[in-house]
């Protein structure tokens, strides 16, 4: 994998830090942020400098362990504080939640904290590179494929989860081309899916997330991949706002639409794509953030999730580190 | 109308004046541009100052006007040479070069000019308030219609096509709610819908193109109303970038899905939307209008039509100046 990037998130255990780039940020400056404490990890969270499901999973894991080294012995209710303060930084993406538990699940030491963090780390490398294998396999030499949001290297620690096929084929010698939705209202597809794609050699094409259907009757998309910020046990799936919409006109055109997510991702316990927390955000990002002034008057009002919910009858199969497989119709 | 917007587009007679809004300053400032030369008013139009298939229209007949009443004698020849140069400026909405060959086929002297300038101006007004009759007469009190890009009264003279109907059946004294898609790459929908309507005293929210299917999905959509820059024969209708996508989804959630424009809009001599020209616009409106530093990586292609188009079978009915009626089958 050809690429300069730094991994997204990492544990430097020498200085007791964890280790983002900070991805507000890019594509203009790699900024990489150290932090201790618990105030810079919330924010960091909340402010998206750390984002994508898988990632925000590990930084949290890293960061409990790190907030546990600066304790002077492990204060357990400290440590559980601190563990459902970063648990309430997001809500919809699962994995933050399922690190956090398995985090607290091992005995309280500074050592088994350090250690299981760097293990949901190694894994989360590990189990990326497996949904790439599996994902590749359905690529075809000349593909193009069309992704939304970022769910590459940038939302995991290397690989990521939908890119993920696209470069283990880029190893085996596959030409695959990328188109990226830009994603408003915060651009990740523009800003770090075409960056970590160009960075990569990847050829990569941007548009503005209402020309799918556009790019789509062109007859130009082999399949569409997306990540997943949470699964729930019918197969109903909550990502990225917009996924949903591009699940239908995949759909409309006879296109193929693959989701592809760790196991972490899916929640068993959420029976319904229904049940599944979406986060709404503040107006001001479809409003006034780039604009000197306002985008937009201050007379309308704003209607900002961060997330849909795909449902499962709309997912051609999961690519999870395990394999390549449709939604269960029995669990519906 | 409650509003204090002036009239979108107008003729300056006393002082042989192309009057418009300069659309590229709303939200933020109302400023009237004053035109006299061809150079202005290509440059006007191409840099979406003056935008909307109806006002393009009115501001070319009105230009052409202006710009023979600066001639000394008409000069026949010249005046070609100028209709052919605006009627390049934009090679989608079938508007234009209505107005333009309208303007053309008349005698050719100052006053007759002028006078066909403001007949069609005054048709516009006239034309899309009829359109908001009939269009008003589809809706209830209480319902909540979503938009796309400016279909409004800075997309004509006055009402517009789109919004004609919201803006008629709130003269009625019905409550009509407007969700209004930003309409990626310019904000049309933030920067022009959302501004109009706010205006207007009409509730507006704003979201994000991608969001449309989730909101669709929540039922709070009672049906999509849109413009046209130009129905084929087959009533394949080419409307800004993001309308198929929108027609597609409006399929798949059962909501009806209405195509307003004038008669100037349908070009008989078109047979199918495979027909239609699509304007291409530069890689820069998706990677650094607003940001200072850019807004995508330089490796990064754009794929970036102005337009898409949405197959007659979509389209509910089309809301003309004459009434409501779905496609005509037979010209399929």
């Amino acid at each position: 994998m050809r690429t300069q990037i730094p991994d997204t998130v990492s544990f430097d255990r020498e200085n007791n830090r964890l280790l983002l780039i900070d991805q507000t940020r890019l594509p203009n400056e790699t900024r990489i942020l150290a932090l201790r404490t618990i105030e810079e990890m919330e924010e960091a969270i909340r402010s998206l400098r750390v984002r994508g499901a898988p990632a925000i999973g590990v930084a949290a894991a890293i960061g409990l362990a790190v907030l546990a080294g600066e304790m002077g012995g492990v204060d357990d209710a400290l440590l559980r504080e601190y563990a459902l303060r970063l648990k309430k930084t997001r809500p919809t993406a699962v994995n933050l939640a399922w690190a956090i538990d398995r985090m607290l699940s091992v005995g309280h030491t500074k050592e088994m904290l350090a250690e299981t963090a760097l293990a949901i780390w190694r894994e989360d490398i590990e189990t990326c590179r497996r949904i790439g294998g599996h994902g590749s396999a359905l690529l075809r030499d000349g593909d193009s494929i069309l992704t939304h949001c970022n769910a590459g290297r940038l939302a995991a620690v290397r690989y990521g989860t939908a890119l993920a096929p696209v470069y283990v084929a880029a190893e085996q010698g596959k030409h695959v081309h990328v188109f990226a939705g830009e994603t408003r209202p915060l651009l990740q597809g523009a800003r770090l899916t075409a960056y970590e794609l160009a960075e990569a050699g990847i050829p990569v094409t941007l548009l503005c997330d209402n020309m799918a259907a556009g790019l789509m009757q062109s007859g130009r998309v082999s399949a569409v991949f997306i990540g997943a910020d949470r699964v729930a046990a019918n197969g109903d799936t909550a990502n990225k706002t917009g996924s949903l919409g591009l699940s239908v006109l995949a759909r409309a055109f006879g296109l193929p639409f693959y989701v592809c997510a760790p196991a972490s991702t899916f929640d068993r316990s959420c029976p319904t794509g229904a049940q599944i927390p979406i986060e709404r955000r503040g107006a001001e990002e479809l409003t006034t953030q780039w604009y000197q002034n306002r985008m937009a008057p201050s007379g309308a009002a704003v209607y900002n999730p961060a997330f849909d919910v795909v449902p499962a009858e709309n997912i051609t199969a999961f690519i999870t580190e395990d394999g390549v497989s449709p939604p269960r119709k029995s669990a519906i």
